[in-house]
Formats: C-alpha cells, sequence, structure tokens
C-alpha cells in the first residue's frame, strides 16, 4: 500500500498527483474493508464517499476549514487521511477510534454526527460563527438522500433563504433510504429540472471563473454540465447555488468541481451521485444488509429483533388492525418479512423518526393498533412526539424500541441508556423489559390488550433463553427465590447477571425480574421491608428504574435499602458491551459485594 | 346574536343560506373577542380562522369527517360550532373548555393540538386507518403557514410522494410565522407559478367535475382561477394536487372551492390567505403582540421574559460573541429589544426547534456564546438535539427556558412540568432555576463563566423580588435559618410559599433556594442528617428534583426523611396556575402538614 503509506496528515494528500488519487481511493476502501471485517462497523456508506473524501481532501484545507458529515457512518477514509490510518485497526474497539466523527479524537472531525438530519443546521451555526468573528473558512458537509430529507435538515434548509457564503453543502445521493428511497421531495428535486439552468450555468461560469483553467475545462465537458445543471429554482429559494448532478467516483471532475464552487458567491448545494458499498460487489449488490455489520461480515443480525419478526406476523396474522411503521430502518428492526407479508400495513416513513410517532398516533386514533420499531438512541428525537400526541391521548401505540441499553461498538452517540428516564417520566406511558424472545410475546399480547399507549425495550446482541416463564398478566414481576437480598433485575442481561450471582452468593438471593418497568408493581414492595434491595438496570441512574424504586420506597415508607447499579452520568464511549457493563460495575464481581 | 343563537350542532350552519354566513361568521368574532378579553387566549390566530371553519361546516359533515388543528389556536370557532357556544365562556378555566382541540371533550375535536407541526402526520395517519378499515371519510388539517414549515410536517411530506385521497391539507397563509416569514422553502413555493397551471385546473375542472354546478360556476370565476392556480409541480412531487391561491375570508368562494376539491381523486393541497387578526382592528395591526394574550387585552407580558431582554442586553453589550436564537416566539421570549438592538447576532428561525439548538450547537462550537430562548414545552421537541449536539460535545449553549413549572390557562399541551426531568437526566447539563430578577442575572453571568451546557428555568406570570441576594458562585445554594425542617425549594413560586411556611409554621423552618437543579450542591447534604427534608418543585415528580435528591440521599447513605411534592403523574389541565399548584398539594395548608 504504496500511497497510503505517506498519508499521515491531510497535506500529503495534495503532494500527490490527481492522477494517483484513485489509486490511494483504491487502498483506502481496501482497508475500511479489511478492518470493517474485523471490528465490524458501516460497510457500504463508508466505501460510496471515499472518492468524494479524497476530492475534498486535495482541495481544501482540513482543519481549517470544517467538514461535516451526516451521518458520520460515512467519514472513515476522512479518519484514514487525517492521521489515522495507524489507529484505525483500534476503530470501534475500547480506546481506539470512534466509528463516528468526534471533535475530541481529532480537530479534523468539526461536528458529531451519530444521529442524522444536523449537519445543515450546525454549518449554519460555524458560518453564522466564522462571519461574526471575521474568520475565513469554508464549512463543507456531506449529507446522505436519507438523511437530507430529515426533518431537522429540512427545518435548517426552510429556516432562511439567506444562506451563508463558503457553505458547500454536498448532496451524497445514492438514491436509497438505508432501505430504499420513496421520498416525495426527492423526487420533486429530481422532477424539478429547469430548462434555463444550461444557459444560466454558462453565464455564472463565464462570470466567476470564466477566463480561468477551470471555467475553460468546465466548458469543454458541454454535455456534462448539461446533464448536471438543473433544479437551479429550487435550491435558489432555499438561498443556495445548485450545482449537479456529477459523478461522486470521478475524482479528477470532483476536483475540478470543488476548484469552481470555491468560488461562488454564494452557499453552494452540490449533487453527486454515487455507489452505496463501491467497490466490494457483496455489498454494492445488498448495501442495505451491509449498511452496519457487526465483527466479520456475515453476523449483522440480533435475536431479539428477529424475534420481532415472528411476534408481529404471529399477531398480525390474526388481526388485521395491526400495522409496522419504521424510520428507515426496515432490516435493522426485525420488519424485512413484515413488509413482504403485509405491504398494505407496513410502512417506512424514512429517517423521520418525528413524523413516524404522530403517523402513529394518527392511525390508533383513526382505529389501529400501529407498532412503532425503532432504536432507541433514535427515538429521542420523537420525545416531545411520544408525549403530546400519544400520551396525552392515552392511544394505543406500541414502541418496539431496539438496542435498548449499552450498544458497545457503536458508542456515545447511539447508547440505548437513556430511555427509561425519559419514557418513564411520561403520564400515561407503559415501558417493559421482556427477558428473551418468549416472554418479549407474551408482553406483546398483554400491550395489545391494554389499549393505551405502551413500550418494550431490548438490547441488541444474542439474548439468552430462559426455561421458565410466568405470564405477564396484570404486569407482576417474576419472583424466583427467597432471602434478605433481593435483586430486581431490568432486561436478559441484567437478569443473567442476576442468577449468576445468586449461584455465586454464600447468602440466598431472591431474584425478580422487573419486567414491567412502569407503572411498578407495587403490591410486592410490602415485601422487601427490612430487606436488602439491589437494582440492576443497563439505563442511567439519574431517573431511571432504580429511581423510580427509590422514589416510590421513599412516598412508602417502606423500611428497606436500596443499592441501584446502573449507568453513571456520562455519555459512554465504543468499546464492547462487556466492556461497558464492567465499567459501571454491572459485572458479577461488582454485585457479589453488595450482597449483605 | 340571532344566528349563533341557533348553532347548536354543525348540521345548524347548514341550514343557513350562503348569504347568511358572513354574519353568522363576524358574530361568532365577535362571541371570541369579547370572551378572550375575559378569559384571555390566542386572539389574531382564531380569528383569522373563522371564515375558512364556517365554510369547511357548511360543506362537510363533523365529526364523520375529521378536522385537524396545526396549531389548535385556530380552533375557538369549530368550537362555538360545534355544541360548545354556551360553554364557550369557561375556555381555558378550571372544568372549563380548554383552549386547544381535545378529543376528549367532543368528537369534533379530531386530534390533540398544541404543538405545531403534527397535523399532516396525523391526518396520513388517519387516512391509512379510514382506508385499511374500508371506511369513507374526509380528513382535512387546517395548517398555519408558520407550523406548515415546522420539521415535522416537512417530514410528513417528503416520506412519501403517495399521499391519500380524500386528505385536504388547508395551508391558511397570513403571511407571517408568528413574529414574520422569512422561510425559504415558503418563497419558494411562492416563486414556483408554472404558466401551464391555467390550463391545466381547466382540464381538470372539465373531465372532473366538468357538467355539474359547481364546474359550471368555477369556470364563471376565471380571472379567480388563473390568479388561484400554481404550483402545481411542487405539490404534485409530494402527492398533492395544489389549488390556490383564494381568499380565506370569502365564504362563498370558499364553499365552491370545497364542494370542487371534495371530487379531487388526489391528496389536495389548498393553498388560502388570509388575514391574522381578523375583524378586531388592533390584533390586525399587531398581531404578533395579540398572538397570546391574557385576560383582559393590554396584559401580555410577564416579569421574567422581560427580565431576560435586560439581562441579554446587559451582557450582549459587552461581549460580542452573545447570540440569540428562538423559534418564532421572539416576543415571548423577550427578545424584542434584543432583535433590534443587535440584528446581525439574533437568529429567530421560525418554529424550528430541531434547528434552533443544533445551530446554537454550530455556533459554540464556532466559537459564539449562544443563548437559545425556547418554552419549556416546545423545547421537549430538541430533546435528541440537546443531547446529541450539545451534551455530547460540552458544548456552551445556554437555554432560557421560559414557562417552566405550572402555565396556567394553556394548560395540559403547553405545561413546562417536564423539563427538570429531561433536561437533569443528561450527562454534562448544567440546570439552574433562579427566584427572581437579580438572580436570573447573577446565574446567567455564571453560566457564562462555565463554558458548558446551561439551562435557566423560570415560570410565567409575574415573579417576586427578594430582598438579599447571595452570589451564585460555585453553584451553592442559598440558605435562610435553622431548624429541623429543612425546604428545598425550586423557583420563585416555591420559594414563596417555602417563607410562607416558615412564617406560619410553629416549628422552626429552614428555608433553601435550590436554584442549582443539577449538579446539586451535594456538600450541603451532610447538615440534612436527622433532618426532615421537604423539597417542592414545579415538575412531575417523577425523574424531578426530588427525585434527584432522594438518589443522592439513597446513595449517600446520609439518614434523613425526604418529602417530595410535586405534580403527579398525568396531564394538568388548563385553570389558574394557582388552581393548579393547589391540586399538586403545593400551596401552604399542604405543606404546613408536612412539618415535623
Amino acid at each position: 500500500m504504496a500511497l497510503l503509506d505517506n498519508i499521515r496528515t491531510p497535506d500529503d494528500v495534495k503532494k500527490l498527483t490527481i492522477e494517483e488519487l484513485p489509486k490511494l481511493a483504491d487502498e483506502i476502501r481496501s482497508r475500511i474493508i479489511s478492518v470493517v471485517d474485523k471490528n465490524g462497523g458501516h460497510l457500504a456508506s463508508n466505501l460510496g464517499a471515499v472518492d468524494i473524501i479524497v476530492a475534498l481532501h486535495y482541495v481544501f484545507d482540513f482543519p481549517k476549514d470544517k467538514l461535516l458529515f451526516d451521518v458520520g457512518h460515512q467519514s472513515y477514509a476522512h479518519k484514514i487521511i487525517c492521521g489515522r490510518n495507524e489507529s484505525f485497526d483500534s476503530i470501534r474497539r475500547k480506546d481506539g477510534l470512534s466509528g463516528f466523527p468526534n471533535p475530541n479524537e481529532s480537530d479534523c472531525d468539526a461536528f458529531v454526527a451519530g444521529h442524522a438530519g444536523n449537519s445543515i443546521s450546525a454549518s449554519m451555526g460555524y458560518c453564522a460563527a466564522r462571519d461574526l468573528s471575521g474568520e475565513d473558512y469554508f464549512v463543507i458537509n456531506l449529507v446522505g438522500d436519507a438523511s437530507f430529507f430529515n426533518g431537522e435538515n429540512l427545518e435548517a434548509l426552510s429556516s432562511t433563504d439567506k444562506k451563508p457564503c463558503k457553505m458547500i453543502t454536498i448532496l451524497n445521493d445514492n438514491g436509497m433510504s438505508i432501505s430504499k428511497n420513496n421520498n416525495g421531495l426527492y423526487k420533486f428535486i429530481s422532477l424539478c429540472t429547469t430548462k434555463k439552468s444550461y444557459g444560466r450555468f454558462m453565464r455564472f461560469a463565464n462570470k466567476t471563473v470564466g477566463r480561468n483553467f477551470i471555467g475553460r475545462a468546465l466548458k469543454r465537458f458541454k454535455t456534462f454540465i448539461k446533464v448536471g445543471l438543473n433544479h437551479t429554482t429550487a435550491a435558489e429559494a432555499l438561498g443556495f447555488k445548485y450545482v449537479g448532478i456529477f459523478d461522486g467516483h470521478n475524482i479528477k471532475e470532483l476536483i475540478n468541481v470543488f476548484n469552481h464552487v470555491k468560488n461562488a458567491d454564494k452557499a453552494v448545494l452540490l449533487h453527486v451521485k454515487t455507489i452505496k458499498g463501491k467497490g466490494v460487489s457483496e455489498a454494492e449488490k445488498d448495501p442495505s444488509y451491509y449498511h452496519g455489520v457487526g465483527s466479520h461480515l456475515k453476523t449483522g443480525k440480533s435475536t431479539f429483533s428477529s424475534a420481532v419478526s415472528e411476534t408481529l406476523d404471529k399477531f398480525a396474522s390474526k388481526d388485521d388492525k395491526i400495522t409496522a411503521i419504521c424510520a428507515g430502518m426496515k432490516d435493522g428492526t426485525g420488519l424485512t418479512e413484515f413488509a413482504i407479508k403485509y405491504p398494505s400495513r407496513f410502512f417506512d416513513v424514512g429517517i423521520a423518526e418525528e413524523h413516524a410517532v404522530t403517523y402513529a398516533a394518527g392511525q390508533a386514533i383513526g382505529g389501529l393498533k400501529p407498532v412503532v420499531c425503532i432504536y432507541s438512541t433514535f427515538l429521542q428525537r420523537s420525545y416531545d412526539q411520544i408525549m403530546h400526541d400519544v400520551c396525552i391521548q392515552k392511544l394505543p401505540v406500541i414502541f418496539m424500541i431496539d438496542r435498548a441499553g449499552a450498544v458497545g461498538a457503536d458508542g456515545a452517540t447511539h447508547q440505548g441508556l437513556f430511555d427509561i428516564s425519559y419514557l418513564r417520566t411520561l403520564p400515561n406511558m407503559n415501558v417493559f423489559a421482556p427477558k428473551d424472545v418468549v416472554e418479549l410475546e407474551n408482553i406483546f399480547e398483554f400491550c395489545l390488550s391494554l389499549d393505551l399507549p405502551c413500550a418494550i425495550r431490548y438490547p441488541n446482541g444474542i439474548c439468552p433463553n430462559f426455561d421458565t416463564h410466568v405470564d405477564i398478566n396484570e404486569r407482576l414481576w417474576e419472583v424466583d427465590g427467597d432471602g434478605d437480598n433481593v435483586i430486581l433485575a431490568v432486561g436478559p442481561r441484567m437478569l443473567k447477571l442476576a442468577y449468576e450471582v445468586k449461584e455465586k452468593s454464600a447468602k440466598p438471593v431472591c431474584v425478580i425480574n422487573a419486567r414491567c418497568v412502569k407503572p411498578l408493581y407495587k403490591s410486592i414492595f410490602d415485601s422487601f421491608e427490612g430487606k436488602n434491595i439491589i437494582v440492576l438496570e443497563e439505563n442511567v441512574y439519574a431517573g431511571g428504574f432504580g429511581s423510580s424504586v427509590i422514589e416510590y420506597v421513599n412516598q412508602s415508607q417502606i423500611n428497606c435499602s436500596v443499592i441501584c447499579k446502573a449507568f453513571p452520568d456520562e455519555f459512554i464511549s465504543h468499546s464492547t458491551v462487556e466492556e461497558q457493563l464492567n465499567y459501571a460495575g454491572l459485572n458479577l464481581d461488582g454485585i457479589i459485594k453488595l450482597i449483605k
């Protein structure tokens, strides 16, 4: 890997010839493929953005200029170029590189980018700061076509028609959302080709760069320009100069374009087409499956997600009021089969969690039984909709919350460590945490019968199977054993840990599966009198399940000690789930010590 | 008021002649003006929508058809027509009508509508339910031009190009956001007039309604049609038939149009122009001030909001890095003066709370000191942005949270009773609650020095002035008095109550101004040993400040009793603030009893 070996800073890219850059891009792609194979991560999206990133580094000066990603699963090539090639083997591992841009990791990472839709807002903020401070740099954001139409980006696009200069928004368009693209605004932009564009662009080219090399070069590519130039009206109303559509894998062309738009007298919306998964044939064929993969490319499916698929099928086959809604994550949330079997009752709204939840509320008030499947971390986007549209109206929407708890390698921006806090404090909400697949089904059936807002949370990874099961009827908890030490465990991993403690402890331990997180199973609390209660949960301590136990013990004046083991008041970086649980003291050694 | 006296159900509107309807509308306007004068409420927006609502009731059948508002501050006329004229005097009062649509109040209120931006999502949900259930009704949503461009509506518009039939979205365009409209997408829609529209519409009219009365009538109004028809391309890409622009105060014309679009073979986007505040000359002149008013039209300003104005001015005049950002509520959040004095540092992004927060994060990482001014209830929209963009990156954004605590007459959808729970559980966040205007300034200065995410929450209404002040330095709490009974009070109203208790109680009471909500002032807790701690806060108990006190007492094994008085786990309806505090037991009698 001769070329890549010499890339230690962004400046080193500029020392290569333009002709050498495609080779560098190929080397970077190989590097990404080999590391993702070992460490897991986002493959297809990272591969698709390599050529754009190489071209950007050839033209712009990072970190003086700012490069923002939307979302960050396109940023691996940037990390490699910005002094992190050697440490790239550590990506997503404990104390290693983050899988997403992280300003604490490098000053070349301009903004955090774990959740989609923040890059236009953040770029506009950077520009405001630059302009008010009298500084001079470019702010560039690379945004995927799925993220582009997230409500937050649309708010930023819409908020003013005065977009700042030296802001370049690159629409990285691979023609699909994470699964597919049926987006109305996207189609609008695609349709809205104006006949005048070609002429307008030529005048623009003549005026701004007419006599230099770039202008002349661009004019030579007449056909290319003719194809590329359109949508001017739409973009102009939003305050942009539109330039496109260009081939996002032609580095030489991209360099020409970047040099050209550097001189634009207003913000630029640059539209490029790429192939998701470029460079690895399997990922090109099935980019949705390869969007995010665990270590070793073939093992990306988690058992709870597939259990959701079976559970939904079982009940949907008997009840045609049941619908399923997801926000651009059909495969990740286990809805692939449902979408095929019940196409009229399946709705993928794209990366639009706010709309997903209110859409479900509308379906529910209209008489359906919608099931909203979203990861814990992304459901944060819908906090207000869950409260205002679902809970205030007491509507029977069931939230299937995947990746709840410690998420491992995806790290701080993706942790599912807050949902208990933000859901259990909402009036009318019911929150459940099944211990395994059988209980998931049982709880789901119970939620259908409740006719109220319900949330079912479960972690990623392989879930354990427990031998015995007690019906969730009346929200009771499952009690196993007796003793002055009582462990209240939330979710499969905590329950498994509780059983390990019970087995290893010299003192008798009562293990309780606290599968109904809200409301509490209050009638059991009298039996806690005089006992030592230990709460185990994968959530922050602040406002979590343990907090609700203490609140109730305090209110009801029950005399018992309560020790809560949960996550601390900080953001938890990437590492394995096990390492994260150890960090929080949620392991055998940590809990055994608490047994009195 | 002869006509209105006979309107007891929506059907009664249909018994009138078209010629009588303008008189009915005028009577409804008079009724609204007289009741808002007594009870407070949204005047200008309600007046502007009266004619549209009268025409809708003439053509459609509510509640069989569904009428959704966005936001609900346009719904008074609908309430009056739908059997609530007699009870209209009770609006916004205890046990009276809600100031917003409420399905629990009437089956004519199709969906809750306190926060902007949910109506297109909810309407699409209704349509999905209707179509899957084989039912047949119209779903109509009336959406203001400011709400129309909220990110959630944009997500819904964008999510699919297949919009359901018999869904009619009425864009009620009064040409301004709550303050003003500088919206990029709006300008785009306004610019994007296609020359072909007139011909197209005529073919459409010929084809679908050509030979009936409406078709012939419409064809008579050639000029009117010519003016009205455009934007077809944009709307069609989003899955709508666009019809507009019509005069939203010409009831006869509106009835023709409604009858016409009933026959459309796809979803309809109907664009009407109205005058906000129609019918009351002062409100027409200054609709922003009259947007929402307290009882008696002249007294709408609250003292904390105006204190914010003075505080920001004081520090912004010395530090040109300070900027202010609001989301369509310049006047309500006290930024009117700031906007005039520091136009280059003032940003009103429209009703786009998500964008507002990330925009601030971008400004902060770029070196500015942004201050985001949003009501507590609307900041819920930014929960994820506060966590992901501000707190993870530890950025120095200061949130000025207005209307925190009980809000009184605006009721359930507007309560500021959750912000402590959703903010104090976020890592890196600092939360403050000043007791009065002097302390607001002191805390604001302290926040500037922290260089961290900070939130300052304060209630609506007149705030008390306390005689003495202790500097917030090191986040200490203010301690007054001694005794085994210690009251921890959060915010001005709770602190005032604590002092009343201290004065009336036979036992000695120590009053503590717990103005730093997060992090806790931990070093004081040792002095609580053996004492009776009473926490008073305007927030739900679940996950609130009291919850954090109990969490800490439990962790640190301090031996003291803690009693939390806060709001219960339910949504609190409209009434006065005092009545709401009484309901929660946050009054003298309730607290005196707790003193041991």
